[in-house]
This record gives C-alpha cells, structure tokens and sequence, in this order.
C-alpha cells in the first residue's frame, strides 16, 4: 500500500510451489541480479502435509524489457522450482468492469474511491439490467450499458455481457450487488475473476434473502461477505468478510440498512486486494497478503 | 449496571403484554404510588402485526412486603393489561451452576469475574464429567461435583445432576464449554435457564467441529455465540454473539487459541445479561436490554 | 430508529429534571391522558450527588393542537416537576446546512445518505469557501453558496454565513470538513446547533494536522471525533467516536486515506442522533440515547 | 505463531540495515547456504528520506553450532550491509518477569495463559510491593518476592529489585499494573526491556488516573496501551493498543470495570509480540511484525 504511489513503475510478482529450501534465495537473487529492489515481500507455507509455499514480492521494475525478464525467470527460477506465477506491473492498469441492478450504494461507493484515487484501475463500463442509475454513472464520465435480462433472454443477454467483457479487455469484474445469478458458462469464462459482495456473513445464510433470514434467526451481528464467484452460489473463495452489531430493535428494514455500510466497506477491501495482486487461490480459499 | 452497587435493595420487572396506551403510565403510576423510584427503563414494541411490548423496569425497593406488592401489582396493572411478568430483587443473589468439561478458559473467566464482584450471584457447585479442573474450582473455594457420564450412564448421570440442580435450588446453569448434548427431557426441566457457549457464529458451522469448519470454508471471521439451550441442538434463542479477525496464516490449533477469547467475552456478558435481568424470550430470540 | 418510517407523525419530548420519584409516572400519565401511545423511552439518572434525571419519549402524536399539548405539558408537567425540556415532530423536517471546504468525502456521504432517505431532514444550502464541490452539491440539486474567507474578510463572511443561516430558518449546521476556525462570536449564535468532525480520538490530537502528529507518536490506531461546536477549539462536547487499526507500514498519506473512512461513519451516526432527538447535553458531556 | 509449535528448533533474526537492493537476497542467500529453512519473513522500507530497512526472518534451525552461524552472518552479511541484527532461538526460553500492585487482572491473564501454553516463556519470579496476591501467584508454583516500596526505601527497592531481575537472568519485566513509577535509573538498566499497560488510549490521558478523566472529558471510547517504558512517563515506543464503546450511563467504576478487559487482551498481545521476536524498535516507535 505504502509504495503505491511511487513515481517509478513497479512489479508485484506472485508465485506458488512445492515448499523447499532456498525459493526466497533464489527468486530474491534472481530480482537482485535484474536490477530490482524488492518493496515488499509476504510468503505463506501451508502444513508440512500439504507442503506448499505461496509468495508475493513487490519490487521497484528495473529498466528491463518486461519480456525479457520473464522469460529469464521462467528458466531460471520458475521451471527448477515448480513454480506457478504470476506479474503484473503498475504501469499497466487493470480494467474493471462493474455490474449492478438498482441499488446505489457499492456502485457509488467503488466509484467514489476510484475518482479519489484511491483504486487505481480504469473502469472502461459499467453494465446494468436496469436504467436507474444510468445518471448516477454518467456523473463519473464512464460509460453505462444497458442490457435487461429476463427468463427468457438470459442466455442471450450473458452473451452479449461476455462479449462486451472481452471488447473492452476487462481484467475482472465486480458484482456490486447485481441481483442476477451468472450461468455457470458465464463463470467459466472469468475464472477468479468475479468478485461478488454477498449480504450476510457466509456461510450462515447464503442464497436469497440474507437480512430476513437474520432477522428471523434472531442474530446479533450481521455480515457481509466478499468472493470470487463460481459456480456454486455463495460457496466461492472467501476475501473479505465484516459485521456490524444488532439487537431486537432493528427491524428487517433496519438490517437492510446497517448491512449497507458493511457491504461496501467489504467490497472495497475485497476489490483493493485484488487491485494490488494481495489475493492468491488457493483451493476454495484465498491467501490475502 | 450503574445502580448494581448501590447500598438500597433494587428491583427487576420483566413485562410483556400486548401494545396499547397506557402500559408504561400504569406500571409508573403504581410503582409511584407504591414509594419506589425508577432507576432505569427501557421498552420494545415489535412490528404492529405483532403487536407486543416488552418492558424492564429496575426501581429502588420501597420498604413494602414484597408478596404484598406482587399481589397489588397483579390485580391492578398485570390482569387488567393481560401481562406476563416477573420481578426479582437485588437482594436475593441467584443461584448459578456451571457445567464444564475439560477446557478450563470459559470456568476460570466466570469464577474470576464472579470472584472480583462483576457477577453477583451465588455459585453453588460446579459438575464436571471430568476431574481435571477439580483444583481450579477448589481454589475459588466452590463444590466441584464429579458425575462421569457414559453412553450407557447418560440417562442416569442426567437424574443426578437434575436432582443436584434442585437440591441446590439452582436459579439457572452455565455450559462453560460442557461437551455434551444434554437430552430433552434434561432441558424440559429448565426452559430458558441454561445457557450454552457455542464456538462459532451460528447458525454458521452448527454442530461438532467448529473451527475445523471455519478453517475448511477460509472465513475470514471466527465467532462464538452465547444461547439459551432448547432441545434443538444450537438451535436455541440467541443471546450474544461477537467475532475475531483471521486469516490463512492460523491453522486450526490457532483459530482455537483464538476463540477461547471470544469465547470468554461473548459467555460472559450473556450471563452478566442474564444475572442483571436483561434478557427476555420472544419466540425463539431474546430482547436483550 | 425503528419507527421513522411510520406513517403517523411522531413527536420527541427530552427532559431534563432534578432527580425525584414520580417523573416517568407523570409524564406518561400525561401522555396517556393526551392520547399519545409512547414508542419508546430512555432514561438516565446521574449520580445521587448531581441528581439529576434525563429522559427521551417517543410518542405517536395524538390529533391534537400543538400549541395546546406544549402548554398544557408546561403547566401540569414541567413546572411542577422544574423540567427543562424540548419538542420536535416528525411532520416537521430539521433544516440541516453543511458547510464545506474542499474535501468531499464527508459531504458526499452525507449527502448520498439524505438523498437515500437515511436522514430525514431538509438541506436548504451548502456553504463553502471554495468552488470545488459546487457540481457535487448540484448533482443533489442543493443550493450551493460560494464565500470566500481571508485574513482580511473573515467577520464580514462570517457575518454573511450567519445571515444566510438565519434566512433559511437553519436548525443546526454541519461542519463536514470545513477547515476554517470559527469565531466566538459566531458560535455564540448557534450554541449546540453546530456539529464538527474532528479527525483525531480526542483529546488526543486536538489541533492541527492531527494525522502527522498520530504518525508520529506511532500510535496503533487512529481515530475521529464527532462533536458540538463550543469556543473552545476541540474542546466541545463529544457526540461519537470511533477509531481504525494502523501499523508501521502506514504512511501519513495512508492515515489520511484510512481516516476518512473512520470521518464519514462517526460524522454520520452523530448527525443522525442529532437528527432523532437523541443527544442531550449535559454540562460538557453529552447523553445520546 | 502458526510455527511456534513446530518440534524442530527454529530461530528468529531481526534486521535494522540502511535500505539498498540485495538485502533480502543477502540474507536469504547465507540461511539457504547454512542449511535454513525460511519459515516466515516480513520486512518493512522506511519512507526513502529515511531509508532503513527491516526485516524479520524465522527460520528451521540447520544443525550448526550457534556461535559459528552468528560469526558466519556478522562477517558475510551483517558488516558488509552494515546491519544491527538480534537472533533469537526457540530452544531457549525468555525469562519473564512480572511486577505487579495488588489489581489481580493483568496478572492473572498472563499466568493463566502461560500456563495454557499460549506464552513460551519462563516466569522464574513475580514481585509485588504489596502481599495481595502473593496466594494467586503461588497458585501457578511461581516464586513471589514481596519488596514493599516507600517514599524512603524507593532507591533501595529498586537497587534490590535490579538484583533479584539479574540474579534470575531476566530478559523482560512485564508491570502488569504496577502502580510505581520506575526511577530513570532503573530504566537505563533495562532498555526495551519492561513493558507497561497503561489503562488509558494514549497519548490521551497520561499520567494518573487516567479513567476519571475519560469520565470528566465524556469520551465514547476508552482504551488501554502497552508500550516499551522509558524515562519518559507514558511517552515510551506504544506496542499496542485497543478500546471498547462507552457511553453516558457508565460510572469511574464502570469504566474500572470495563478497561480491565481492555487491559488484560492489550497486554496479552503486546507480551506474546515481545515474546515472538515480533517488535524492533524505530526512534521512538515500534515496527510489530
């Protein structure tokens, strides 16, 4: 977080493979001999009986041909240790799309941060089934597609979504309370690439009707949960979970309305994360450094 | 809280009844007339389809038999307003059992805030299924009661802690992490007066193996809720409930370690709720004032 | 909270009294006699040496002259019984102006919370001594009043600020970041009618740059306070408070960023229990119910 | 901590060196070529005006002779990155010392759990200026040194106190609420080597009584803050910090109440971060890895 806004560009390198002696020695000399000078570094073993070792290493980007260097760490770290890795740069900014049905609020509050600076992405559109905050949108300067669903044209409108998706080159997409269940084909083309915000603290409550069903239940505290989609509802990676206290005053309405501020307070923690390549799979579950 | 204290004897009134006009002058006009102050109020009414109210009266005790004062309270407010009631004073500590197994965290929290006058109850015995915390409990000076229980026993060592239970005229007991399922006959004999330490956020991971759960699904936030036990297992009016922040880098032994703190808050004020008078049954959930 | 969206107006008394029996049986006697079906009540005794007694009704408004309740109330009720007291009706809106310098977050969040229908009141103007937000003011179509202030024309501004405050009948005024000290004279015009949101747990970091100076102290969280205006510079009564979780990695510009998230939520509540009739002030301390 | 329990030996480094590229290369390189295992690695740049670097590294301890490993470091590493480095091994346990008055909570919680196995350490003594507590301490079978303290005997006090700490070869005195300020005298032996709580949210509230005068200000948060002592009073390198929600209807004595929980988990923290190697001190600030 803290270099984030460091004028020179720099790369954020995730990796994971077999844990052994001698990974950080050698991706660490390996970035020395590049040139770079490692920002900030996060590792994570698993129990010996699983025995992986997942890292992320932030670095100043030496003046190298980012192909090059690549290439050069394939061979020569990456192949001899097992790795599986990943780079991105931040000179390259990620493209987010957002999707939404009628409620404004983790649409506005993403939209808000994003033109403080605080998420440093493009959002080339944002996509909705419905018209109501096609203004709210428009304020932002980014464009709105509209594209109703119904029973009968969902597979058709999925298409024309995916299709949208691949033109503008969108690198992940936030569901910001868009009140549609993907297909599992739409999930398909975007793996670990939907964050969706879900309005209760999973697994308690999943599937429709979170609020109500916390209300009925008598909790005291509701959540809100932050995971990358796939095809099972509500049982994907989980990256960011929050509560907030309850008691008997609060009405179902009331619940609705408190479970706002989680919601976006999670999503935007989630959606940072991921921003800032903080996030790696790691079966149904997320490392978050 | 703030008048526990004080050197007068206090009262309690529980009251629900149905909404109209007029409860809270009826019951204020009588404790008025009745020489006794106000200390604290508080009040609920649910949703108008419902149409209850809750109220919690704690007053300074006039010097007034108290049979006397009961009786005038039900013939001039109680059956006039059709409310169900109860009254307790400040001057007859409760009795309090606790049951406990082997993990000694939730016992010693009790016992040392019991100990330090933030409970103020009587303890008359502890059981255990187990005697490993016999020393624990002897050091506070309390009977610890040693009943085994076995699958073939279990009807048997249920009678006598029953019978322990009255013989002690135990006001209610605590499950300070008492690893056993208690039958419904044993729960028939004490409606809301036993209260169970659940290590997780329920209705999420329910049941054996909390934290294991917790750890397979990556949730972000372990919990433990404080609940009133009814023969549905976990499945009891909930009274407090509070979580803890986790992530990939604690394993299942440390989400254990983590909980035992949670789990010595969220018991504790659920008893403290339950002592002070707090806590009143609608349905299956609890107002908690 | 829980009965601001009823359909039938509402009124709210506060009460503050020397502390005696018979308070809450008179005044509920007096609302029952009215008509009036009371929603709900808080209470709070201070310590037998002050004596004094503080109370919040909520009522269902009985179709009654207003005129004719307060002034009954003040005969048979306040005067007996040496109240102080106030009433608000729902059916009348609260005008609520924000005054602004260049920072939006807390504006936006108030704003977005209004539109939302969070805060039921009125904003009649926003004020600022900059033109940086006017098109965020406009996209809520608020008024939005441009006054410049400098060394030189600071009372005159302040002069004019008043005017326009007195001229849309303003009830209480909102500092959402604005980053002027007001005069003497100024608050003196509005006592307890001016909230401001100070960005520091005070009174820790009262004063200037209160970020820098969290920074380095090296504190491990940071905090904002939500208070009444006095002449006192950070020295008002404390409505809400709430505080975030830093670390060594966090930068001053990192606590700024963080901060504002800890600006929007306390700002936000202590408005809203403004709102709702919930604070009362006592001496420099505040009773928010 | 998820290793803290593993049975091979570990060891812990901690590293202040001037920032430049190739340090964790260096480092890495020299454990990996010793036969170490990284275990976990954090590693924190200053801002570039500044530019240190540090760095915790644990590590599977290779089967070496210690001194032998430490001059290999000091000669391959450490002097040509002109580096001040600790280690630290896991088959050596701190020696723990605890000063304490006659408040049992802090006390308490970190004996209970040291005896829990959540604090690896020894606690070879406990010292109190007063009796109070010396039946608890010998409870856990820890010798109890009662050195009674007056405006008097202050310097011989603390001259025996010095004494006993280094005829126990102690290697951090925790002053879980002792209710003496040490002589500058007595600090200087000991540098970032005793650790306080202090029962206020510093730098608010310093000096004594702390709660009533979070009391008088009529704050909404109270705190508690553990920190390394020097000869400043409350002004030493904060380790950690927490709060809990007050509000109107809490006495002093509530608020006494309240902060003890506070206390008692602030504490446990900041010792269990001592404990693991996990805090280098900045200036006048604490990094806590």
């Amino acid at each position: 977080m803290l270099f984030s806004n460091t004028q020179q560009p720099t790369a954020c390198l995730l990796i994971c493979c077999p844990d052994k002696p001698g990974i950080v020695a050698g991706v660490s000399q390996f970035l020395y001999q590049s040139g770079a000078n490692i920002l900030d570094a996060s590792q994570h073993s698993t129990d010996p009986r699983e025995g992986l070792f997942f890292m992320r290493m932030e670095f100043l980007l030496p003046n190298l041909d980012k192909a090059a260097l690549e290439a050069a760490f394939q061979a020569q770290v990456a192949t001899p240790l097992q790795m599986e890795w990943t780079i991105d740069y931040s000179d390259r900014r990620k493209q987010m799309a957002i999707m939404v049905s009628a409620y404004d609020h983790c649409l506005l509050e993403l939209l808000w941060r994003w033109k403080s600076g605080e998420l440093q992405v493009d959002i080339p559109l944002v996509i909705s089934n419905h018209r109501t905050l096609e203004k709210d949108v428009a304020n932002f300067g980014i464009p709105f597609h509209h594209i109703p669903v119904t029973a009968a044209n969902k597979a058709e409108q999925e298409a024309k979504t995916i299709q949208l998706l691949h033109d503008h080159q969108v690198d992940f997409t936030v569901l910001a309370r868009y009140m549609q269940i993907l297909s599992a084909n739409f999930v398909k083309h975007f793996p670990q690439r939907i964050i969706n915000i879900h309005h209760s603290f999973l697994p308690a409550f999943a599937g429709a009707k979170p609020y109500q069903n916390a209300y009925a239940r008598g909790v005291k505290l509701i959540g809100a949960t932050a995971h990358y989609v796939t095809d099972e509802l509500d049982e994907g990676p989980i990256i960011e979970q929050d509560v907030a206290r309850v008691s008997h005053k609060h009405t179902v309405e009331d619940l609705v309305m408190l479970g706002r501020d989680i919601e976006r307070q999670v999503l935007t923690r989630a959606v940072k994360a991921h921003i800032d390549d903080r996030v790696i799979l790691h079966g149904n579950k997320t490392i978050v450094f």
